[in-house]
């Protein structure tokens, strides 16, 4: 009984945050774990928030594809994900939680990533219309990208509901240093992120194609007619603080929403509806506004909005922590619909404060 | 020879940057300190980092408006510089850090602060068109705000160009923590700010009004016709550091910077001509985009621009420390300017990092 | 099925800790939540951590001990438990966080505390001789401070052991800020103590004597004869985290020590084999020295050791998270015991990082 | 008029702190400014605080050597500064902010550093008995580590005195990140250092005997007899913040001590009386103890003490910028007075804080 993962690219952040989380996990337990160069290693060397793992080693890429699991994560740097995942056979559920599947569009993977497109496997956001089914019916999944997550969830239920105009979209969010990896980089060094926030990759950052689609389904399952454009000017920042992100996301309101009247009540009342079944997605009470140390280790998404009329503008603002639900944690619930178990199971909704 | 400067609200984070500063100026020494609740107190006691000041105490307010000083500034909360100001003679420069004075309509200050409003004293942003003079021939002198001084100077070029559409603006704002100040709350402990980035006054702040008129006095002087509406969605938070700020604005092309192209380096080339003789603006070499570290206890403002074609935004960052541009710095701007002093004297260019 | 614990003191840091762990409880539910000054609020307001207690509010201290609770928890401020325990009645177990019950000596209570001593509970270290036993036999029990718990576990094996002289121990150990209490103090605001590291209480932290009373005991029980005198200097700083302990603990080795010959393996071994069945105590391989981020949310404590020979002392190293197993983790822990469950039932062995 | 210094390893931290420091010296200007692999980069895009040097490159290290220079600071790794000293032509002062040249004993250098043993240079700490007439005079001056200062400055009184026994002094100090340099390390990533305490090299500091160098000489002028021996269990620990040192210094009074009796007041009066002349150390005034905060960016040692009665245990604690007093600023200190200026020429003993 139970069943067995591997985790290949299990030395960085991302495949720590699974490791943690499948050590909790009731159902799947954690079978080979690789790691390119760290082959031979102890895997609580890298990672000794784990001590329980003190005298399990890394094995090869090969090793863990070969290792009999159930499911395979692959927590792997851009461009590396597709020649693994050719070596799995099928009939083992993978889930990837780099961007190598995620997009649709070879062209827009090209102008985000550069090189060959790899291909498009089930988009493993299970709060989107019709995507838990499709899920739990994939072999293959690809799980979102943080900001993504963050953005997506904040805008769905209101391009959903046609009452903000998804071609004017405006939206900066910051995240912790985790979100840039564990690779050794000395722009990363904490002498230099400490005390600093810094805005990066302005204007072309690789995430908003991946927004640009979501949103794009969205409103096509919202509004009947010809498909809206979606257009988002997206920034991101670097802030002082290993995990979460902050996602500030405004839009204008559309003709029918200001003939309407869209009062900050209502706006919010939007989010509630749409989200009122979802296990990961908390609202937040009239006048509280996420922050994310509230998110930390949680795989739960906090939301609140308002329309501010001086600005004729809605505001949602989500956090979430980008290793858990912006990355392993979304990762294990797709996992958990495509094994058949409760979506929720082993995934905290609690974080860890102060 | 020298002149003398009393600090009247000596105790708070704006207080002691102004201490700190002029410790280290040619040609003001520091007078009378108040502040109200830690009269003979020792000053170094609540400011440990200036221990030439181990000593010397606080006295209370009207010891200070008596002390024969050449310029007094004011570093109170909002509400208090009014009561204060209506005490000090004729004859004796005044600058305010606080926002009383900052607003020419008493309807805008009403909404924005609340309560009657005190008056408006001449604007103290020495780079904005015509200001200057009208600084160095000033008596009393109200220094902007912390967000409105990296808002307006990063719109302030590309509206006075004409290139971008003052109506449709879009800001989100990160600050350090001394941004709130040094009263004792519980949601500002380090237990609760570490780790963490969030959202506040969303829709509501009070700065807003401030960056409107501000941009809205830009725009009469760049275009002709009848007066420019600005509109200004405008989101702060807060990070996790205790100086800094970091602000993202965005702005959509007018008409005619799409027709004529607007790229990158355009937009750039505006920011770096509009500023090319301001010591204390500095537009950033092509590639390399404001971080707040390196304006740390620095009266510059780090800037850069570029135009995101698939969101059909421009998007300027900018960078400064709330508490020296954007605080007392600027106020000891103004004063070198009001006191026939050198702009530039006393204020360093130069950062502390890392 | 399951039993029902009430929290008095719920809403600062080790009542929101055990709050979070017990939602991750098994076998106990969290019950009813009292907090004197946020009566009627609603419990996740003051831990958005916690966003499935949102609709659960806080009640006064006397409804949760009328609560009908098989545990009651006590997260008070030092003096106030007494007067609250004394109105719990017989049969319901009640474990104290605070330190009033800890100190057996009136007189060190009252050089350390002051006023008057309460009385003294089972102490609820389960790692020490004898104290397992103890516990899970007891009504109620005085859960270890967090200074006292790091400390305590690094000197213990080599005490027991006779290679240490318990009367020449110098320790020096820094903490996260939510050692300081939630209580808005200006000296804990963010802006304060990010940045920073400083020494408080030097010579005088209420926590030594508890040290002392522990050592002292294991000396008893490892060395026939008179009873050791300990003596502990102990100076504690803060550090810019939320949480964590970090403890350096230096002794003299004694003259059978010296003379058999101490080398870093062997004090490293002491240490393993005399936490070799303790769930919650991890000595590190050889080489891995504790680090705060690796015990973040869990209630383990990493130890490393060494003996210097240039200097000739063993330094011990401890870490691990202050409201965890320095507070509320160890606290259910005791409860654990008390109540006939599994020790480690609901408690983190793995921590959050990064 | 005025003179102009070449820095060599300009690319680090502590290079680039030369150069925040020089420009703002009066009298000496920042020459040529070599780093290894920069050559031919923008010295601002390193140095991103320091935007007045945009426009000039780093330069290779023979260039700088043949610049004209009156002065050379060395900034390198350790081992690197011997050879490029060797290289620098009889008439150029030199301070080398490396290890090379710090320690008399070729077996202790080898000890703690490996490798052939340069040479000995004169040490650059002014404050210790004698230095500042023979620093004034010499032309190659070593610039002590920062742990030494810390450490060395916190005991040097109290040896000096007899009142310590200087062969049983232990000492816990904790560092800020920038200490560790800037080449890019995974373990020194922002991810890894926030919210992290870690002890590090515990038993086999480097800095050790640098320490045991200076208080041998301070014990051998304070008392007449056998030279003392001076032991000292020292033990690092990294911090999570940029800058600043923190150094809790303990040890055993002398017999002669105790008979005087040695309280709190006599303790911090020998510190007061031993450093009343010193422009930079800075004895708090009683009951105030030092915060790295206080320190930063000032060339100021802040130092309390007390006498711990329950541990017979004399604290000294000593805070201090690392980079500053600790390297860059100690070495324009000693760079002030090897070419005749005032001492205290371009430093600030003022800090930047919050």
């Amino acid at each position: 009984m139970g069943m067995t993962a591997a985790v290949i690219g299990g030395s960085g952040y991302g495949g720590g945050e699974l490791l943690r989380l499948l050590l909790a996990h009731p159902e799947i337990e954690i079978g080979a774990v690789a790691a390119h160069t760290n082959v031979g290693e102890d895997i609580a060397d890298l990672h000794p928030h784990l001590p329980s793992l003190y005298g399990q080693t890394f094995v090869d890429t090969a090793a863990a594809v070969a290792s009999g699991a159930e499911v395979i994560f692959l927590a792997l740097p851009h461009g590396r994900s597709a020649e693994v995942a050719a070596t799995i056979p099928t009939g083992i559920k993978v889930v990837d939680l780099g961007a190598d599947f995620r997009l649709e569009s070879a062209e827009a993977w090209a102008k985000a990533y550069g090189g060959a497109h790899a291909g498009t496997w089930t988009y493993g956001m299970p709060e989107l219309p019709g995507a838990r089914a499709a899920i739990a019916a994939a072999e293959r999944v690809a799980a979102p990208g943080c900001y993504p997550t963050a953005v997506t969830l904040a805008y769905a239920p209101l391009v959903a509901a046609g009452v903000i105009d998804p071609s004017d979209l405006v939206t900066v969010a910051a995240s912790g240093t985790s979100g840039a990896g564990r690779a050794a980089k000395a722009s990363l060094l904490g002498s230099e992120v400490m005390g600093d926030v810094t805005a990066y990759k302005v204007g072309r950052h690789q995430h908003r194609p991946e927004i640009v689609q979501n949103l794009t389904k969205v409103a096509a399952t919202g509004v009947p007619g010809p498909a809206a454009t979606v257009r988002v000017s997206f920034t991101a920042s670097l802030a002082p603080m290993p995990r979460g992100i902050l996602a500030t996301c405004t839009a204008r309101p559309t003709g029918k929403a200001s003939t309407d009247g869209l009062g900050a009540d209502l706006v919010a009342g939007i989010l509630r509806a749409y989200y009122d079944d979802e296990p990961f997605v908390t609202v937040l009470p009239a006048g509280r506004w996420p922050r994310t140390s509230a998110t930390l280790g949680s795989n739960t998404v906090h939301l609140q909005a308002t329309y501010d009329e001086d600005a004729d503008r809605v505001v949602v603002v989500s956090a979430l922590d980008n290793l858990t639900k912006g990355a392993a944690g979304q990762a294990i619930q797709c996992a958990n619909l495509m094994l058949g178990l409760p979506e929720t199971m082993g995934l905290p909704l609690t974080g860890l404060a102060p």
